[in-house]
C-alpha cells in the first residue's frame, strides 16, 4: 500500500491534491443544473456534488464550492428558489462537461442542449435527459471547515422516461442511460452487480 | 414521460417512494465505515451518503439519517472523533451488505471481513479494501428540513493500493476494484466512457 499522512497530502502539487482528494470519495453522481436568473438567462451547469438527503419529504442536497463557476447556479437558486436536476447520458456527455467553462450567456445554446419547460417549475429542464427532476430551494447552510455552501432543496417534479421505474419504485438508472462519474473528470457508464435483500443478522443477503 | 409532482409523490406507498426518491440522485459512493466504541468494540457499516467537501484541507461529507441503524456509527464517531473510510470491491459485496443487519457485536467477525490498523488512527480498516482512508471529526450540522446530521471530517491518511494512482493525482478506481450504487440496495461495477481536458469557451473539451 503506498501511505500519506496529513503532511504529505499538504505538500502535494497543487492540481495533484486536488485531483487525488476528489478520487477518495468513489463514484458520484454527475447531473446538470438547470437555473435561471432575474434577466430570464438560462443557466446550464454540471455538478458532481448532488446527494439523497430524505424520501419523506423528497429532499435532496447540493454542495456548492466558494469561488467557483458554479456561482451562477447558486446565485440562481437563492434568487428565483427554484432549479432542476437533469442526469446525463453518454449521447450529451461531451456537451455537458462543455457546461464547465466560463460561459458569458446561456450554456444550452452555446453547449448544444435544448431548454424543456413544465407548468411546475420556471427553471429550465434538459430536454435530452431522461430524468429530470425540479427543485425548490428549503434551507442553506454554511459548512465553518472551508465555507462550502450545501443547499437543500425539496423535489417538487419529477419527469421519468416510461418502463424504467420498478413495481416497487427503484429506477434502473442503467435503462435510463444515467451515467457517474469520479475525480474532477472522468464518467463511466455502470453494469448492475447485484441488488440484495433487506440484511438480516440471522441469513446471509439474498439476489433480488 | 411519466410525470410526478408534490402530491404524487406524497400520496405513494412508503417502500415504493423510499426506493423512488433514493434512485432519483443517481448513481452514489458507497463504502464502509470502520469505528470504534468506548468499550473497544469495533463497528463496520455500509454507507451511500459520502461525498467530497473540499481538497486544501481534504475534507469528506457524511449524512447520518435520523433514527436508522448507523447511529452506531455516528455515536461512535462523536465520541472518539476518528473512524475510517474504505471502498468497496465486487469481492466482499454480499459481505459489505450484510454489515446493514442489527448485529449486537462487531459487524468485521460477523460478515466475515478483517481489520487492519495502522499508527494514525485508533478505528479499524477494513484490511479486504484498496482504498482506505483515516477521519478526524471536524464538525456536525444539523438539516432542519428532516434532522438529517452532516458530519465533516479531515482526511489525516490515505493507504492505497500501488499503482492506481496516476501521475495527476487522479486514482483509478478501476483499477481498485471500487463500485458503485443506485438506490438502496443496487451496486454496480463501471467502465470509463472518457476523462475530458478542462473546459473552454473557446473550444469543445478533448479526451484526456
Amino acid at each position: 500500500m503506498n501511505t500519506y499522512n496529513t503532511d504529505d497530502i499538504a505538500s502535494l502539487d497543487k492540481r495533484y491534491r486536488t485531483n487525488f482528494v476528489n478520487s477518495l470519495t468513489g463514484f458520484k453522481s454527475v447531473a446538470l443544473i438547470g437555473s435561471k436568473n432575474a434577466e430570464g438567462i438560462e443557466n446550464l451547469a454540471i455538478f458532481s456534488q448532488i446527494f439523497h438527503v430524505g424520501a419523506n419529504p423528497p429532499l435532496i442536497g447540493i454542495l456548492f464550492r466558494p469561488h467557483t463557476v458554479s456561482r451562477h447556479t447558486l446565485e440562481n437558486i437563492l434568487a428565483d428558489k427554484q432549479f432542476t436536476v437533469n442526469h446525463i447520458k453518454q449521447d450529451f456527455l461531451m456537451e455537458a462537461h462543455h457546461t464547465s467553462a466560463r460561459w458569458e450567456g446561456s450554456e444550452f445554446k452555446a453547449c448544444g442542449l435544448h431548454t424543456e419547460y413544465s407548468k411546475v417549475i420556471r427553471a429550465p429542464y434538459v430536454q435530452e435527459a431522461s430524468v429530470q427532476i425540479g427543485c425548490s430551494f428549503v434551507e442553506k447552510q454554511t459548512i465553518h471547515a472551508n465555507n462550502t455552501e450545501l443547499v437543500v432543496a425539496q423535489i417538487i417534479e419529477v419527469r421519468i422516461k416510461e418502463n424504467i421505474t420498478g413495481n416497487d419504485g427503484f429506477i434502473d438508472l442503467e435503462k435510463a442511460g444515467t451515467i457517474t462519474c469520479s475525480g474532477l473528470d472522468s464518467y463511466h457508464s455502470t453494469q448492475k452487480l447485484a441488488r440484495y435483500t433487506y440484511a438480516k443478522p440471522d441469513k446471509l443477503p439474498e439476489e433480488i
